[in-house]
């Protein structure tokens, strides 16, 4: 968007900025699920931005972000039902190739995917009440995994 | 990116920009689809942002967004998939701690997701011929939905 | 966020900017696999931007976009557990109003979702060692697609 920007103008105007933030979640394997929402929402505080958008991003192919309610029974019913739908086999090309057990984590962690996108308005995330940010271990052992949650608004 | 913005450097600069637009649906219970691309693109249209991107954001855990060719039959095939991949049932953990019969619907919207970001150029939604956003009911009675539409870009 | 922009101040504010390019991808028709990281990377190295996120998105409803340890099982393993998830079948709505053999592309597409976001850091996509960007062809021929790639920060 052009915009006239004389010095005067320039104090008035709103310029977008961005903000980023990593942080580590430890896993003890295959189907443990954190609740992250708080985390992600410290971030979207400290980075001073009110409207905009807040992208929650797994680094590596074996786990998932997404959003649910988090309790204990949508905890256990999400990794049963990714199990029944892809479940552990020797029969995937993966497994045949690497023999390392995981080829459901590779495929279960696509299918829910490993990025997020929630919108921020008044200075804070816009979920529902029984909406939380979730992060899932797809991968057969525990694992230290880096989240990086970047911050985009004004 | 640093630049350099002299008062006559400055007249020059496009900013980022943010614009922010919530809206409503109403749906009439599980598998009720809603063609939303003509309100996506309204909000695009008055954020005056001609390249970026356009966040849409479901909020709640029992919907979903995404994009399908919105014709009848995928209208009812989609809804249908989801029914037999996460069948209802009274077996999940979520079922048996809060018996509202609406498991497999949280199940369900988590896998599909709730959030969807779309490319913007020329001030409009670059979307394919037969491609449109939609919102999805995933829960078992009618709701009144707040969806969350996020600009940005320039 | 709003920010003080005497000139001298300007001087050393960041400014968010956008940036976005369009690739072609030609597929050979179902479950036809591309790696797409390095043409997605290029184009976050030719933003400047260094901190942000990019979204890459396919144009259209049948296929793909999303994250995957690129090796030659997985390439197989993911449009056939989608296969066996959502198989071909003449039984689909949209089959029966269309005829054109494609009703499981459009829900796998769906499903899989067409868009993608991933954090950018020090200028460089932050994505794991086994971790790339893929393109998937769910519709019954070769097509040549569009993917559109945005990158929005500073």
């Amino acid at each position: 968007m052009l915009r006239s920007c004389a010095p005067e103008a320039c104090l008035r105007n709103s310029f977008e900025t961005s903000f980023q933030h990593q942080i580590s979640v430890t896993t003890r394997g295959h189907g443990d699920t954190h609740d992250i929402t708080d985390q992600v929402a410290s971030a979207v505080s400290r980075s001073g931005i009110t409207t905009g958008i807040v992208n929650v991003f797994n680094v590596g192919s074996t786990a998932s972000i997404g959003t649910i309610e988090f309790e204990p029974g949508l905890q256990a019913d999400l990794p049963a039902i990714l199990d029944k739908l892809i479940p552990p086999s020797r029969n995937y090309g993966h497994e045949q190739a690497w023999h390392d057990g995981n080829g459901h984590s590779h495929l279960q962690a696509t299918l829910q995917g490993p990025s997020l996108t929630v919108p921020i308005a008044g200075g804070k995330l816009v979920l529902g009440t029984w909406q939380q940010i979730f992060h899932l271990e797809c991968d057969v052992r525990g694992r230290q995994r880096t989240v990086v949650i970047t911050v985009i608004g004004q």
